[in-house]
Formats: C-alpha cells, sequence, structure tokens
C-alpha cells in the first residue's frame, strides 16, 4: 500500500525555512507574497492489505521517526 | 490566495534522505517498507484574484527559487 505523511511545523512555531523563502520571494519582487510554510512529504510502500491496520502502523513510524511531534504536526495518506 | 507547491526529486535521481529514512524505518523494525521518497511542500498566501494569473505567478517562483528543475519536479495547487 502507497502511503503519504505530510509533516509541518505546528502554527505557533517559527518557521525559519519559510521566513527565508518569503525574503527571497520578496527579494525578486513577489511583495505579496506572505505567510510562507514549508513542510515535508515522506511517501512509501508498506506492506498490508488492511487500511486501518497500514493506517496505525504509519502513525506508529511518525510518533518514532518521522514528525518531531514536539513542533510538529503530521496528516497521514493511506491508499 | 491561498498557493501549495509539492517538490519532489525525479524519479531517476537518487533520494539519500529518502534512502536514509528508509533504513532508519527498518532499523526500527519495519522491514516493509520500501520506496521511500522526501519531497517538500511551500504554501504561502499571494495577492490576485485570477486563478490563471496566479498559477503563472506560482510557476515563475517554482522555476526561478522554489524548485531545482535539473534534479527537481514540481506540482503547483491553486485556490
Amino acid at each position: 500500500m502507497k502511503a503519504t505523511v505530510h509533516v509541518f511545523l505546528k502554527p505557533g512555531v517559527l518557521d525559519v525555512q519559510g521566513k527565508a523563502v518569503e525574503n527571497a520571494l520578496h527579494g525578486l519582487g513577489w511583495a505579496d507574497v506572505k505567510d510562507v510554510r514549508v513542510g515535508r512529504v515522506i511517501t512509501f510502500d508498506v506492506g498490508g492489505t488492511d487500511k486501518a491496520a497500514v493506517e496505525a502502523e504509519v502513525k506508529a513510524m511518525c510518533d518514532k521517526l518521522l514528525a518531531n511531534t514536539v513542533i510538529e504536526s503530521y496528516r497521514i495518506e493511506v491508499g
């Protein structure tokens, strides 16, 4: 099964990478760009055919490795 | 308008970050995980109300700054 995990910094956390991208876009002339946030997407194949079981497995992967849950939130898509 | 840009390494390009995540997941006991690819998502607000015009603008941002089109491909969502 194909799994996709979106990891984003939680709303209150300063996104320095996003800030850097925003400043660079402003410097290139796009002055109307704001609220830039940079996250990551992890896609992979995982064994198993039961969607609920795979989702639970991917959630465990997120909590253990893929996301830093202190400052990041994640969203899982399986199927 | 809200814009979302997904940036991924092109299929032929070795994804070292993905490989590292894959090895880490194997090490944690998830041996059935494969084809891990790590990309990034950039979300931001951009001025303008004409969807086609905003899309063209975001495409220009991708080509100039957000993606390295030699090794990366991107997908734009506007709305």
